[in-house]
Protein backbone atom coordinates (compact mmCIF):
# COMPACT_ATOMS: atom_id res chain seq x y z
CA UNK A 1 0.00 0.00 0.00
CA UNK A 2 0.82 3.32 -1.00
CA UNK A 3 1.64 5.55 2.02
CA UNK A 4 0.38 9.27 1.68
CA UNK A 5 3.79 11.56 0.96
CA UNK A 6 3.21 15.43 2.40
CA UNK A 7 4.46 18.05 -0.15
CA UNK A 8 7.71 19.40 1.29
CA UNK A 9 7.44 22.46 2.89
CA UNK A 10 9.08 25.60 1.01
CA UNK A 11 11.16 28.89 2.21
CA UNK A 12 12.63 31.60 0.37
CA UNK A 13 15.39 33.05 2.52
CA UNK A 14 16.83 36.05 1.85
CA UNK A 15 20.91 35.45 1.56
CA UNK A 16 23.49 38.69 1.86
CA UNK A 17 26.39 36.42 2.29
CA UNK A 18 26.75 37.66 6.10
CA UNK A 19 26.39 35.67 8.93
CA UNK A 20 23.06 36.40 9.96
CA UNK A 21 21.32 35.86 6.51
CA UNK A 22 23.64 32.43 6.58
CA UNK A 23 22.22 31.49 10.18
CA UNK A 24 18.51 32.77 9.13
CA UNK A 25 18.92 30.44 5.80
CA UNK A 26 20.64 27.26 8.34
CA UNK A 27 17.49 27.51 10.89
CA UNK A 28 15.03 27.31 7.85
CA UNK A 29 17.04 24.04 6.86
CA UNK A 30 17.18 22.74 10.61
CA UNK A 31 13.17 22.96 10.40
CA UNK A 32 12.83 20.99 8.04
CA UNK A 33 12.21 23.47 4.44
CA UNK A 34 13.06 23.03 1.40
CA UNK A 35 14.50 26.31 0.58
CA UNK A 36 15.02 28.59 -2.36
CA UNK A 37 18.36 31.01 -1.69
CA UNK A 38 17.35 34.72 -3.23
CA UNK A 39 20.61 37.02 -3.55
CA UNK A 40 20.30 40.61 -4.71
CA UNK A 41 22.54 41.65 -6.60
CA UNK A 42 21.86 45.87 -5.94
CA UNK A 43 25.48 47.81 -6.82
CA UNK A 44 26.43 46.97 -3.31
CA UNK A 45 30.15 48.51 -2.61
CA UNK A 46 30.64 45.24 -1.17
CA UNK A 47 29.86 42.97 -4.18
CA UNK A 48 32.59 40.16 -3.11
CA UNK A 49 29.53 39.26 -0.40
CA UNK A 50 27.34 37.61 -3.49
CA UNK A 51 30.36 35.73 -3.65
CA UNK A 52 30.26 34.61 -0.12
CA UNK A 53 26.39 33.99 -0.57
CA UNK A 54 26.95 31.34 -3.47
CA UNK A 55 29.15 29.32 -1.09
CA UNK A 56 27.64 29.46 1.58
CA UNK A 57 24.40 28.78 -0.02
CA UNK A 58 25.96 25.63 -0.66
CA UNK A 59 27.48 24.87 2.47
CA UNK A 60 24.38 25.37 4.35
CA UNK A 61 22.60 23.24 1.78
CA UNK A 62 19.96 25.28 0.78
CA UNK A 63 18.25 23.32 -2.70
CA UNK A 64 18.53 26.69 -5.19
CA UNK A 65 20.49 29.51 -5.16
CA UNK A 66 19.16 32.67 -7.23
CA UNK A 67 20.59 35.68 -7.91
CA UNK A 68 18.56 38.88 -9.31
CA UNK A 69 20.33 41.70 -10.13
CA UNK A 70 18.56 45.39 -9.33
CA UNK A 71 20.74 48.57 -9.68
CA UNK A 72 19.96 50.64 -6.54
CA UNK A 73 22.97 53.15 -7.15
CA UNK A 74 20.12 54.44 -8.82
CA UNK A 75 19.29 56.36 -6.26
CA UNK A 76 21.75 57.26 -4.76
CA UNK A 77 21.72 58.79 -1.19
CA UNK A 78 23.70 55.62 0.55
CA UNK A 79 27.48 54.78 1.30
CA UNK A 80 26.42 51.20 0.79
CA UNK A 81 25.82 52.16 -3.02
CA UNK A 82 27.71 55.18 -3.84
CA UNK A 83 31.19 54.97 -4.39
CA UNK A 84 31.36 59.11 -3.53
CA UNK A 85 30.37 58.46 -0.12
CA UNK A 86 32.56 57.12 2.63
CA UNK A 87 31.69 54.11 4.82
CA UNK A 88 32.02 55.96 8.18
CA UNK A 89 34.63 53.88 10.44
CA UNK A 90 35.99 54.43 14.11
CA UNK A 91 38.69 52.43 16.33
CA UNK A 92 36.27 53.78 18.86
CA UNK A 93 34.97 50.44 20.82
CA UNK A 94 32.17 51.91 22.72
CA UNK A 95 28.41 50.81 21.50
CA UNK A 96 27.72 50.50 17.58
CA UNK A 97 24.02 51.07 17.96
CA UNK A 98 23.15 54.52 17.31
CA UNK A 99 20.34 57.06 17.55
CA UNK A 100 20.55 58.17 13.84
CA UNK A 101 19.90 56.13 10.99
CA UNK A 102 23.54 55.85 9.58
CA UNK A 103 24.45 57.02 6.00
CA UNK A 104 25.25 52.95 5.63
CA UNK A 105 20.95 53.16 4.86
CA UNK A 106 19.64 52.31 1.47
CA UNK A 107 15.94 53.81 1.11
CA UNK A 108 13.95 51.49 1.32
CA UNK A 109 16.31 47.98 1.01
CA UNK A 110 14.68 45.48 3.38
CA UNK A 111 11.32 46.57 1.97
CA UNK A 112 12.62 46.37 -1.52
CA UNK A 113 14.12 42.61 -1.02
CA UNK A 114 11.28 41.64 0.92
CA UNK A 115 9.03 42.64 -1.86
CA UNK A 116 11.31 40.75 -4.23
CA UNK A 117 11.35 37.56 -1.39
CA UNK A 118 7.35 37.52 -2.08
CA UNK A 119 7.22 37.08 -5.40
CA UNK A 120 9.68 34.76 -5.45
CA UNK A 121 7.46 32.82 -2.37
CA UNK A 122 4.70 32.86 -4.66
CA UNK A 123 6.20 31.84 -7.58
CA UNK A 124 8.09 28.82 -6.04
CA UNK A 125 5.13 28.10 -3.02
CA UNK A 126 6.69 28.64 -0.28
CA UNK A 127 4.78 29.95 2.87
CA UNK A 128 8.04 31.17 4.66
CA UNK A 129 10.01 34.36 3.86
CA UNK A 130 13.11 34.41 5.84
CA UNK A 131 14.82 37.29 6.82
CA UNK A 132 18.12 37.76 9.09
CA UNK A 133 16.59 41.21 10.87
CA UNK A 134 18.18 41.90 14.33
CA UNK A 135 16.42 43.83 16.36
CA UNK A 136 19.24 44.41 19.22
CA UNK A 137 22.39 44.58 17.91
CA UNK A 138 21.32 46.65 14.99
CA UNK A 139 22.65 49.44 13.44
CA UNK A 140 19.59 51.78 13.85
CA UNK A 141 17.97 51.19 10.12
CA UNK A 142 14.21 51.74 10.37
CA UNK A 143 13.49 48.65 8.18
CA UNK A 144 15.03 46.15 11.11
CA UNK A 145 12.20 47.14 13.73
CA UNK A 146 9.74 44.32 15.08
CA UNK A 147 7.00 46.84 14.27
CA UNK A 148 8.55 46.97 10.50
CA UNK A 149 8.40 43.11 10.14
CA UNK A 150 5.06 42.84 11.22
CA UNK A 151 3.62 45.38 9.02
CA UNK A 152 4.98 43.63 6.13
CA UNK A 153 3.96 40.24 6.71
CA UNK A 154 0.30 41.74 7.29
CA UNK A 155 0.85 43.22 3.79
CA UNK A 156 2.35 39.81 2.35
CA UNK A 157 -1.43 38.23 2.90
CA UNK A 158 -3.33 41.10 1.52
CA UNK A 159 -0.83 41.61 -1.65
CA UNK A 160 -0.77 38.10 -2.98
CA UNK A 161 -2.77 35.41 -4.34
CA UNK A 162 -1.76 32.81 -1.77
CA UNK A 163 -2.92 35.42 1.07
CA UNK A 164 -6.47 35.89 -0.52
CA UNK A 165 -6.98 32.24 -1.15
CA UNK A 166 -6.34 31.49 2.60
CA UNK A 167 -2.54 29.88 2.46
CA UNK A 168 -0.29 32.53 4.66
CA UNK A 169 3.09 33.86 3.77
CA UNK A 170 4.70 34.39 6.69
CA UNK A 171 7.90 36.01 7.38
CA UNK A 172 10.81 33.91 9.55
CA UNK A 173 12.59 36.02 11.65
CA UNK A 174 14.95 33.92 14.00
CA UNK A 175 17.07 36.69 15.07
CA UNK A 176 14.86 39.26 16.03
CA UNK A 177 15.33 39.07 19.25
CA UNK A 178 18.88 37.73 19.47
CA UNK A 179 22.19 39.40 20.73
CA UNK A 180 24.97 38.99 18.04
CA UNK A 181 26.96 36.83 20.43
CA UNK A 182 23.64 34.42 20.91
CA UNK A 183 23.39 34.97 16.98
CA UNK A 184 27.03 33.89 16.86
CA UNK A 185 26.33 30.38 19.50
CA UNK A 186 23.14 29.53 16.77
CA UNK A 187 25.75 30.07 13.83
CA UNK A 188 27.98 27.67 15.60
CA UNK A 189 25.52 24.90 16.82
CA UNK A 190 24.06 24.76 13.35
CA UNK A 191 27.60 24.56 11.47
CA UNK A 192 27.14 27.82 9.61
CA UNK A 193 30.68 28.33 8.07
CA UNK A 194 30.94 31.32 9.56
CA UNK A 195 34.59 32.41 8.53
CA UNK A 196 33.27 32.47 4.96
CA UNK A 197 30.38 34.67 6.12
CA UNK A 198 31.47 38.68 4.96
CA UNK A 199 29.60 40.90 7.04
CA UNK A 200 31.64 44.12 6.63
CA UNK A 201 30.12 46.86 4.50
CA UNK A 202 33.59 48.04 2.81
CA UNK A 203 35.86 44.55 2.29
CA UNK A 204 38.79 44.43 -0.05
CA UNK A 205 38.32 42.81 -3.04
CA UNK A 206 39.97 39.56 -1.45
CA UNK A 207 36.88 39.73 1.02
CA UNK A 208 39.29 41.10 4.02
CA UNK A 209 36.56 42.96 6.69
CA UNK A 210 37.81 46.22 6.96
CA UNK A 211 37.58 45.75 10.98
CA UNK A 212 36.52 49.59 11.16
CA UNK A 213 32.86 49.60 10.17
CA UNK A 214 29.74 49.23 12.32
CA UNK A 215 28.87 45.59 11.45
CA UNK A 216 33.02 44.72 11.64
CA UNK A 217 32.97 45.82 15.15
CA UNK A 218 29.22 44.58 16.09
CA UNK A 219 31.12 41.53 14.67
CA UNK A 220 34.08 41.68 16.33
CA UNK A 221 32.75 42.83 19.98
CA UNK A 222 30.31 39.52 19.98
CA UNK A 223 32.91 37.54 19.34
CA UNK A 224 35.72 38.83 22.24
CA UNK A 225 32.54 38.46 24.29
CA UNK A 226 31.95 35.05 23.32
CA UNK A 227 35.67 33.94 24.13
CA UNK A 228 35.78 35.78 27.14
CA UNK B 1 13.00 92.68 0.60
CA UNK B 2 13.55 88.99 -0.41
CA UNK B 3 10.55 87.20 -0.57
CA UNK B 4 10.36 83.54 1.34
CA UNK B 5 9.63 80.95 -1.26
CA UNK B 6 8.50 77.84 -0.37
CA UNK B 7 10.26 74.48 -1.57
CA UNK B 8 8.48 72.65 -4.53
CA UNK B 9 6.49 69.52 -3.49
CA UNK B 10 7.69 66.38 -5.03
CA UNK B 11 6.52 63.28 -5.79
CA UNK B 12 7.26 60.39 -7.52
CA UNK B 13 4.86 58.69 -10.16
CA UNK B 14 4.98 54.72 -11.15
CA UNK B 15 4.53 55.35 -14.73
CA UNK B 16 3.52 52.06 -16.72
CA UNK B 17 3.02 53.49 -20.19
CA UNK B 18 -1.05 53.12 -19.36
CA UNK B 19 -4.23 55.01 -19.68
CA UNK B 20 -4.13 55.07 -15.87
CA UNK B 21 -0.65 55.55 -14.71
CA UNK B 22 -0.49 58.93 -17.53
CA UNK B 23 -3.69 59.66 -15.69
CA UNK B 24 -1.96 59.84 -12.15
CA UNK B 25 1.04 61.62 -13.30
CA UNK B 26 -1.19 64.86 -14.74
CA UNK B 27 -3.15 64.69 -11.27
CA UNK B 28 0.36 65.19 -9.68
CA UNK B 29 1.04 68.32 -12.28
CA UNK B 30 -2.57 69.78 -11.78
CA UNK B 31 -2.13 69.42 -7.95
CA UNK B 32 1.65 71.84 -8.07
CA UNK B 33 4.19 68.80 -7.53
CA UNK B 34 7.32 68.08 -9.22
CA UNK B 35 7.24 64.88 -10.58
CA UNK B 36 10.07 61.88 -10.43
CA UNK B 37 8.45 59.46 -12.87
CA UNK B 38 9.72 55.18 -12.62
CA UNK B 39 9.17 53.00 -15.39
CA UNK B 40 10.09 49.42 -14.56
CA UNK B 41 11.53 47.64 -17.17
CA UNK B 42 10.44 43.93 -15.86
CA UNK B 43 10.94 41.48 -18.83
CA UNK B 44 6.97 42.66 -19.83
CA UNK B 45 6.22 40.93 -23.13
CA UNK B 46 3.95 44.22 -23.87
CA UNK B 47 7.32 46.85 -23.34
CA UNK B 48 6.66 48.67 -26.46
CA UNK B 49 4.71 50.72 -23.29
CA UNK B 50 7.80 51.37 -22.06
CA UNK B 51 8.41 53.64 -25.38
CA UNK B 52 4.40 54.57 -24.54
CA UNK B 53 6.01 56.31 -21.37
CA UNK B 54 9.00 58.21 -22.54
CA UNK B 55 6.21 60.05 -24.62
CA UNK B 56 3.74 60.21 -22.07
CA UNK B 57 6.38 61.69 -19.33
CA UNK B 58 7.57 64.11 -21.94
CA UNK B 59 4.21 65.19 -22.90
CA UNK B 60 2.16 65.78 -19.17
CA UNK B 61 5.50 67.34 -18.29
CA UNK B 62 7.06 65.47 -15.30
CA UNK B 63 10.48 67.13 -14.44
CA UNK B 64 12.76 63.51 -14.69
CA UNK B 65 11.63 59.90 -15.83
CA UNK B 66 13.76 57.51 -15.01
CA UNK B 67 13.62 53.71 -16.04
CA UNK B 68 15.05 51.03 -13.62
CA UNK B 69 15.60 47.71 -14.63
CA UNK B 70 14.33 44.19 -13.22
CA UNK B 71 14.16 40.89 -14.53
CA UNK B 72 10.67 39.67 -13.00
CA UNK B 73 11.33 37.09 -15.60
CA UNK B 74 13.31 34.80 -13.47
CA UNK B 75 10.00 34.31 -11.23
CA UNK B 76 7.76 32.75 -14.08
CA UNK B 77 4.32 32.02 -13.38
CA UNK B 78 2.61 34.97 -15.23
CA UNK B 79 1.30 35.60 -18.72
CA UNK B 80 3.10 39.36 -18.71
CA UNK B 81 6.41 37.65 -18.41
CA UNK B 82 6.10 34.14 -19.94
CA UNK B 83 6.36 34.09 -23.83
CA UNK B 84 5.46 30.13 -22.79
CA UNK B 85 2.20 31.14 -21.23
CA UNK B 86 -0.96 32.84 -23.33
CA UNK B 87 -2.68 36.02 -22.66
CA UNK B 88 -6.28 35.19 -22.59
CA UNK B 89 -7.99 37.13 -25.35
CA UNK B 90 -12.17 36.58 -26.27
CA UNK B 91 -14.54 38.51 -27.94
CA UNK B 92 -16.56 38.04 -25.56
CA UNK B 93 -18.09 41.75 -24.51
CA UNK B 94 -19.35 40.85 -20.99
CA UNK B 95 -18.24 41.94 -18.05
CA UNK B 96 -14.54 41.94 -17.54
CA UNK B 97 -14.40 41.91 -13.82
CA UNK B 98 -13.30 38.65 -12.61
CA UNK B 99 -13.88 36.65 -9.48
CA UNK B 100 -10.42 34.56 -10.00
CA UNK B 101 -7.08 36.13 -10.14
CA UNK B 102 -5.99 36.07 -13.76
CA UNK B 103 -3.07 34.69 -15.19
CA UNK B 104 -1.54 37.84 -16.06
CA UNK B 105 -1.11 38.56 -12.16
CA UNK B 106 2.68 39.16 -11.98
CA UNK B 107 3.27 37.49 -8.43
CA UNK B 108 3.81 40.86 -5.95
CA UNK B 109 4.42 43.36 -8.77
CA UNK B 110 2.74 46.45 -6.90
CA UNK B 111 4.14 45.55 -3.88
CA UNK B 112 7.84 45.34 -5.61
CA UNK B 113 6.83 48.56 -7.67
CA UNK B 114 5.89 50.81 -4.66
CA UNK B 115 8.74 49.53 -2.57
CA UNK B 116 11.03 50.45 -5.35
CA UNK B 117 9.36 54.04 -5.38
CA UNK B 118 9.46 54.07 -2.06
CA UNK B 119 13.15 54.02 -2.57
CA UNK B 120 13.16 56.61 -5.20
CA UNK B 121 10.86 59.14 -2.82
CA UNK B 122 13.21 58.66 -0.16
CA UNK B 123 16.21 59.50 -2.28
CA UNK B 124 14.65 63.08 -4.17
CA UNK B 125 12.79 63.68 -0.73
CA UNK B 126 9.23 62.36 -2.30
CA UNK B 127 6.05 63.20 -0.04
CA UNK B 128 3.61 61.40 -2.51
CA UNK B 129 4.03 58.14 -4.39
CA UNK B 130 1.25 58.38 -7.26
CA UNK B 131 0.13 54.83 -8.70
CA UNK B 132 -2.83 54.16 -11.33
CA UNK B 133 -4.91 51.60 -9.25
CA UNK B 134 -8.26 51.22 -9.61
CA UNK B 135 -10.66 49.34 -7.23
CA UNK B 136 -13.50 49.10 -9.56
CA UNK B 137 -12.87 48.40 -13.19
CA UNK B 138 -9.66 45.96 -11.86
CA UNK B 139 -8.80 42.59 -12.97
CA UNK B 140 -8.97 40.69 -10.30
CA UNK B 141 -5.60 41.26 -8.51
CA UNK B 142 -4.91 41.03 -5.24
CA UNK B 143 -2.15 44.19 -4.78
CA UNK B 144 -5.23 46.58 -6.56
CA UNK B 145 -7.45 46.55 -4.16
CA UNK B 146 -7.72 49.65 -1.21
CA UNK B 147 -6.76 47.24 1.83
CA UNK B 148 -3.51 46.69 0.25
CA UNK B 149 -2.89 50.19 -0.48
CA UNK B 150 -3.86 51.23 2.82
CA UNK B 151 -1.33 48.83 4.78
CA UNK B 152 1.51 49.41 1.98
CA UNK B 153 0.75 53.59 3.07
CA UNK B 154 1.54 52.00 6.60
CA UNK B 155 4.29 50.09 5.93
CA UNK B 156 5.79 52.93 3.90
CA UNK B 157 6.03 55.12 7.73
CA UNK B 158 7.84 52.31 9.32
CA UNK B 159 10.01 51.27 6.61
CA UNK B 160 11.78 54.86 5.72
CA UNK B 161 14.09 57.69 7.69
CA UNK B 162 11.41 59.99 6.22
CA UNK B 163 8.49 58.04 8.45
CA UNK B 164 10.97 57.75 11.58
CA UNK B 165 11.59 61.29 11.92
CA UNK B 166 7.91 62.63 10.66
CA UNK B 167 8.02 63.03 7.39
CA UNK B 168 5.19 60.73 6.51
CA UNK B 169 5.18 59.46 2.73
CA UNK B 170 2.18 59.11 1.27
CA UNK B 171 0.14 56.93 -1.53
CA UNK B 172 -1.38 59.27 -3.99
CA UNK B 173 -3.89 56.73 -5.39
CA UNK B 174 -6.59 59.36 -6.94
CA UNK B 175 -8.17 56.52 -9.49
CA UNK B 176 -8.91 54.02 -6.61
CA UNK B 177 -12.72 54.88 -6.67
CA UNK B 178 -13.25 56.05 -10.27
CA UNK B 179 -15.05 53.68 -13.09
CA UNK B 180 -12.82 53.74 -16.34
CA UNK B 181 -15.40 56.00 -18.12
CA UNK B 182 -14.85 58.48 -15.00
CA UNK B 183 -10.76 57.79 -15.71
CA UNK B 184 -10.91 58.50 -19.69
CA UNK B 185 -13.11 61.76 -18.73
CA UNK B 186 -10.33 63.13 -16.11
CA UNK B 187 -7.55 62.30 -18.47
CA UNK B 188 -9.47 63.97 -21.44
CA UNK B 189 -9.85 67.12 -19.10
CA UNK B 190 -6.06 66.69 -18.00
CA UNK B 191 -5.27 66.79 -21.45
CA UNK B 192 -3.39 63.45 -21.19
CA UNK B 193 -2.62 62.26 -24.59
CA UNK B 194 -4.96 59.11 -24.29
CA UNK B 195 -3.99 57.80 -27.75
CA UNK B 196 -0.56 57.84 -26.90
CA UNK B 197 -0.67 55.61 -23.95
CA UNK B 198 -1.14 51.71 -24.24
CA UNK B 199 -2.92 49.52 -21.87
CA UNK B 200 -2.93 46.65 -23.81
CA UNK B 201 -1.34 43.48 -22.49
CA UNK B 202 0.19 41.90 -25.51
CA UNK B 203 0.88 44.35 -28.30
CA UNK B 204 2.86 43.81 -31.71
CA UNK B 205 5.69 45.44 -31.67
CA UNK B 206 4.35 48.45 -33.03
CA UNK B 207 2.08 49.03 -29.88
CA UNK B 208 -1.40 48.43 -32.02
CA UNK B 209 -3.74 46.82 -29.34
CA UNK B 210 -5.29 43.30 -29.57
CA UNK B 211 -8.34 44.55 -28.56
CA UNK B 212 -9.44 40.95 -26.98
CA UNK B 213 -7.46 41.14 -23.64
CA UNK B 214 -8.95 42.22 -20.51
CA UNK B 215 -6.75 45.77 -20.29
CA UNK B 216 -8.10 46.41 -24.32
CA UNK B 217 -11.73 44.89 -23.54
CA UNK B 218 -12.14 47.29 -20.18
CA UNK B 219 -10.93 50.42 -22.03
CA UNK B 220 -13.05 49.36 -25.16
CA UNK B 221 -15.79 49.53 -22.98
CA UNK B 222 -15.25 52.37 -21.55
CA UNK B 223 -14.63 54.24 -24.34
CA UNK B 224 -18.16 53.51 -25.95
CA UNK B 225 -19.37 53.93 -22.61
CA UNK B 226 -18.55 57.78 -23.14
CA UNK B 227 -19.43 57.76 -26.83
CA UNK B 228 -23.06 56.85 -26.43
Amino acid sequence: MATSKESPKRAVVLLSGGLDSATVAACLIRDGFQVTALSIDYGQRHSVELKAAAVIAHEVGVNEHRVMKLDLRAFGGSALTDETLSVPKTKDSTDVVHADIPITYVPARNTIFLSLALGLAEAVGACQIGIGVNALDYSGYPDCRPEFVHKFGELANLATREGVEGRPISLYTPLLNLTKVEILKLAHRLQVPVGKTISCYDPDEHGTPCELCDSCRLRSQAQRELCL
